[in-house]
């Protein structure tokens, strides 16, 4: 199985999957094409929640402002997966999540993780490596890993596959604690409006209301809990603490985007 | 073969489609996950329409305005078919067509189906059941049914499956005659702007003109039968009275959106 | 395997799936559903850029304004793939390019295509020929070519399929050389916002910077060249001139849309 991820709208995913299924007969599953442009952190952290949920399966994921740079690819084994795609840090918190380093996932240990460096000396174009680079390369490794579990030394058509153990890495940022309120950012607004912050939702147990930015603000388990338009603070599926407004939009509401800093009062 | 079908965007889907191929190697295929959101109405008229297409499947459908309310989860055997979601009625008027009762669809006779309430005190989270209740629950129906045509008694991870003759209904809404006009209303509108009523289509036939809401408004077979940028009322491909404009948005020039009534004059 | 392609958004796409898998259990892959409503032009530029990267399939294509109207359905046997979709020219560059007559990709010599006429005279509606004359029509050639190579002579459920000599054709507009400059025309306008133009690549080697339309432009290889902000032409993946801006819109920096001419002096 091969799951693929980009932010490149349509039809260019096409152009990948024919790509890949020149090399392969593997299942093919989206996991998104509608990822925020070539923000590579939304990304991390959509892939960090989404793709512990498959079984063992090789990740094609293109997120890549700095395709045309010199900036390397690689590709990472990380416990029953694979995940191949730019050296910007967009695979490593899923890849440590994958690894079975779940609780930390952060780059503090990375026994768990085996990273490669793709050359990509032999491949055609400069400005779309997802369907030139990433797509050859992740089909013939799944070929390869489903077969004996190796990743192979090169890939026809793209170049050579070397073990590296140097990488770009991206932690996802940690909320800091400043007395009994947490100061937390904003990682990403989904397509509900939903602020999801980097708080984890333990800070919410036992309370009715926060101040966010100084704004009282309801602490519900479900937006059932508040009439319609109410904006309200709860515990996503990820597990961190959304800004929501039932039936309606939490990032206009609260005036926030990805990357915005809240200031939640406990 | 296991259809999904959702009002969640991207790229939660994902979610879904990992946690059920971890139990099944089925084929999936995607309904939409672009339905009016949490417009249960308008998700039920889309799977009335698009679900009898298909061979016999598994039908996984999450519209759920209720999730993290105390509503109840149903699937639901219908011929050949079984459908999995919440108990709101977004299954209904799909089940009683896939069961053969195409004609009348209606709730009087429910001889056909067989309805199962899932018990899901087992679930992971209260806020994302698309990932939690039904996509395994469909998963594992879908393995049971394949075998040897039996829904469960269990899913593991969620709870019991067991029969039951109360679930919520839904019928959608019927036009009256008045005179020789017909008063209806607006179920859905398309991605084209086209407004697709619930007038059945049988009344315009043999007119070239009718009115509605007051205007006069050609009664045509096809698009092109008026110039680009006219208004004309035709029978959409599912059988209905559409309100529409050639290369433009019906809904816009009709200024109707879901819900509203019409009135057409014959 | 059968590839999917359409202006219709969502949820049609999936009735035409259901048609598909009631006759074959080939694998499906959508190339996209969001082309540009009813631009045949703009449809016929993608499928000529991606299916080619396709192994051997039968290519579903419907974009079609003219549906309703007495305009006639095709299949065309193009080297190991078949195409089939309205006859409106829409298919034709694509089937030029999969026949092998890559370099011309024109109508001058068609000896490396077939083209077979599909009444459909049997079919259901009048307004949804993607689901009821080509969804069919795809599933049931797909099946006879797999087996044998050929194309059936019926469609059971539309009508007769017949070998033709006539048939709508499209070519793709040429630039026109103008002494030092180019005039091209823009093809289409991708989701990023890059407009991309008719002039091949090459006008570009060697140059530092273009006028566009009588503005100074650099022409650079790769968006990271220049910075944020920043027009610029490049060449896409595509082998032609891009009009872009660096993590921009190019349409509305040069104020262009499909359709429209632009002269570039080199």
């Amino acid at each position: 199985m091969i799951t693929l991820s980009s932010d490149f709208g349509s039809p260019y995913p096409a152009a990948m999957k024919g790509v890949v299924l020149q090399r392969t007969d593997a299942r093919l599953v989206d996991v998104s094409h509608a990822f925020p442009r070539q923000d590579v952190r939304a990304a991390a952290f959509w892939l960090r929640e989404i793709l512990p949920y498959f079984p063992p399966a090789t990740h094609l994921v293109v997120v890549d402002p700095g395709v045309g740079t010199d900036r390397a690819a690689v590709a990472i084994e990380a416990g029953e997966h694979v995940l191949v795609g730019p050296d910007n840090g967009v695979l490593l918190p899923a890849a440590r999540v994958l690894a079975g380093d779940a609780e930390a996932a952060t780059s503090d240990a990375d026994d768990a993780i085996r990273v490669h460096e793709i050359s990509y000396e032999n491949a055609a174009s400069s400005t779309f490596h997802g369907r030139d680079v990433f797509a050859p390369t992740a089909a013939e490794i799944h070929e390869s890993w489903a077969a004996d579990g190796t990743v192979p030394d090169a890939v026809d058509g793209v170049g050579d596959v070397t073990p590296t153990d140097e990488f770009v890495d991206l932690d996802l940022p940690e909320p800091a604690i400043e007395g009994d309120a947490v100061r937390g950012e904003v990682l990403v607004v989904d397509d509900f409006g939903n602020a999801i912050t980097n708080v984890p939702g333990y800070v919410l147990e036992g309370l009715d209301e926060v101040h966010v930015d100084g704004r009282a603000v309801p602490a519900v388990e479900t937006f059932a809990e508040v009439p319609e338009g109410q904006w309200l603070a709860t515990v996503g599926s990820h597990g961190n603490v959304e800004l929501d407004v039932n039936r309606g939009r939490g990032d206009e509401a609260f005036g926030v985007e990805a990357g915005d800093s809240v200031r939640i009062e406990l």
